[in-house]
């Protein structure tokens, strides 16, 4: 792979180099009900609009009293109140506390005038009027305290983050009915390769994956809906023009294959036909290296592997968090968990490796066990493990019962409970 | 709340009642595209068609050659072989490798027939027909074996699981152009409350939060799709009538509020009412004692409390882990770390607890400091936190300085790279 891939970068370097010189942009925004929402990324900071809770409110089903009435109550002492009136959620209190008296609250229901706390049931008897307390409340024991949980102006939603249900709750809380959130990015996906047949066409030969590799991660991103344009075959004007309608259309392109497979540069020679500017020609990534990205005018055409387990690392390693660096969405962390290897992991010095591993209880630890090195591209690599470790390039290699951490790609039953 | 709690179940035996008394099956299956297919769950186990590769393939660019032909073979003391002919990927090869020559091959091309292994071109020199071998390769030395991947029969993707991109990959590289997925339960949930109003509506009072918190956790679990039926006054027979609608509707229904609150307990007669049978009423859970189960006809109806984040831990700690323990799916585990506690966090006895916690990077480790425990009702409890630690009924507390499991529910920037 000479002629492309003379200089590799790090991943690092990439991912540093498409930061600098790559803009990327949400195409536009949209407000999204409050339940659709969930999981785009918002346009806006939404601050809370009120105090919430807007008044003092009982946090109890009790009785709202003055505190300092109920000073040294006990069980066999109790403090005598008289019982004035009852307060119920969502209406005006009527009912004042006087010194001696108390009134009969629900919980959220708006303290009274007079009271400062509030006794819950269970330290409290009644008989004929009067309520028997038993025990001592504090002042504002019991009690919601105005805009405890947000004053007028607090950040509920800051913008540019991922929307949770949470975030739907807190601003249907404060009266706002929907969220505005950023359109997903369009990604063009480009597969090339004139051996490809689309799965599910008659007659045979090698079916394209690694588009559905791309499509699928691109879709799980959340930030970048996939348009998918079809395989070309190993012709690089056709692919020029394919890439063209692809960034007139799309935000961004990928490609997969075309790299150097067989003296067939294609996609190389269609990025130079465009004037496409290189930022980078291949990655020290394990699979993974022929990784590229060019600039064409001023979007960016993410280059990936023909190979489905290359373009998948080629993706985590440098697509997706470029595209949240780009677009300043900090992602949700990937479910992972630290793990012992069961055996030795050379890591060919200079690389960054992703290393597919089977994780599983193992005698009251969690351990680790490497895909064979030989089946790195293997797609039963990802399908029938369901974890991988991130080498880094500086790390010659991890000890068999060294502790890694692993980022998990599929259930993995019985090794977290809570 | 004693009417309705007198007998709180721990978190264990709630889900243990539910798992045992509640039956709940997919509603129907339908055909998905391998990219639509993404984040559902397979209704089929599918197995590979065709070994794969299908042949004997080159793992890289080079030459093919018998293996035996190149023993002894130095860069100083080159083992020459003549080349006879070319294969690339995708053709049938006609080119024969007898001893004493070589085809020039391309990465995924076919083996020709009397090779066994490919020296990659970095060990090997050209010069007029001949190539010049400076390195010994072994049987089967960069080929990829036929079946290496998948042999025909393999299982690609088991039943009832989350289907990621990989799945969609390797189904693809079998031919397959879509996966069998099962649709979606469909979650009927009722607001109760005659305080609440809706978001957007004018007047102002107090806002349905906990519904839309409910609405959006159903989204996220991806096997049930929510239908709202609206907001129900504190009318039992009213809302008698609208879990019937539901359970007409929809698969199971889940209710909030109305469970205790000043007395009213809407949602326990209304059950009642319909002739529920009640599986459990009330959950040693903090916050989220309200959480209950009943049985109408064959259907559940969860339980939820009327506080956002009371109805959260139930359905996170009960709804959730039942949903999926019914449906059979194991679901991919949420993202966690593990933290050092910055100041103690008292647990009561018999209770689990769900405490939301900051987790940050400290001086090398990651720290969790607790929300503030009077908070633990607040929405901001969630919304300016990114985490929470589940203190089991067993433990009386953790100790300032112990390390405890967060699962993380926001970003948290900086506490994990690569």
């Amino acid at each position: 792979m000479g002629r492309v891939f003379g200089e590799l970068v790090s991943v690092w370097e990439a991912r540093r180099r498409a930061l600098g010189s790559v803009s990327l942009v949400f195409p536009g925004v949209e407000e999204a009900g409050l339940v659709d929402a969930v999981g785009r990324v918002s346009a806006a900071t939404y601050r809370a609009r009120v105090d919430s809770p807007p008044m003092d409110r009982s946090a109890v089903d009790g009785y709202a009293v003055r505190s300092a009435d109920t000073l040294g109550a006990s069980s066999t002492n109790p403090v005598v109140l008289r019982l004035v009136g009852r307060v119920e959620a969502g209406e005006e209190p009527r009912c004042v506390v006087e010194p001696g008296t108390c009134c009969e609250i629900y919980t959220g229901a708006e303290m009274p005038r007079g009271a400062d706390a509030v006794v819950m049931y269970e330290d409290t008897g009644r008989r004929d009027g009067f309520v028997e307390i038993y025990r001592p409340v504090p002042r504002y024991g019991n009690v919601s305290r105005r805009g405890e949980d947000y004053s007028a102006g607090d950040i509920i939603l800051g913008e540019k983050t991922v929307v949770r249900p949470w975030h739907a709750a807190a601003l249907a809380s404060q009266g706002y009915a929907s969220i505005r959130v950023y359109r997903r990015l369009m990604a063009g996906v480009i597969v090339t390769g004139s051996e490809l047949v689309e799965p599910g066409e008659p007659g045979g030969g090698i079916y394209n994956s690694t588009g559905y590799m791309v499509l699928g991660l691109l879709r799980e991103t959340g930030v970048a809906e996939p348009r998918y344009h079809g395989i070309v075959g190993d012709d690089a004007e056709k692919l020029a023009r394919v890439i063209e309608k692809s960034l007139r259309e799309d935000d961004f392109a990928i490609t997969t294959g075309g790299t150097s497979l067989g003296g067939r540069d294609v996609v190389p020679d269609a990025i130079d036909m465009l004037g496409g500017r290189w930022v980078f020609r291949g990655v020290a990534l394990r699979p993974g290296k022929p990784t590229s990205l060019a600039i064409i005018g001023d979007k960016p055409v993410f280059i990936l592997s023909g190979y489905p387990v290359a373009a998948w690392t080629g993706f985590k390693a440098v697509v997706e968090p470029v595209l949240h660096g780009l677009l300043g969405v900090e992602p949700m962390p990937e479910p992972s968990i630290e793990a012992v290897l069961t055996r030795r992991l050379p890591n060919p010095v200079g690389y960054t490796s992703y290393v597919r591993v089977r994780v599983e209880p193992c005698g009251g630890m969690i351990c680790a066990t490497p895909f064979s090195v030989k089946g790195s591209g293997l797609l039963s690599s990802l399908t029938s493990t369901n974890g991988y470790i991130v080498v880094p390039e500086g790390v010659e290699g991890y000890e068999k019962g060294e502790a890694v951490r692993v980022y998990l790609t599929n259930p993995a039953p019985g090794i977290r409970g809570e």
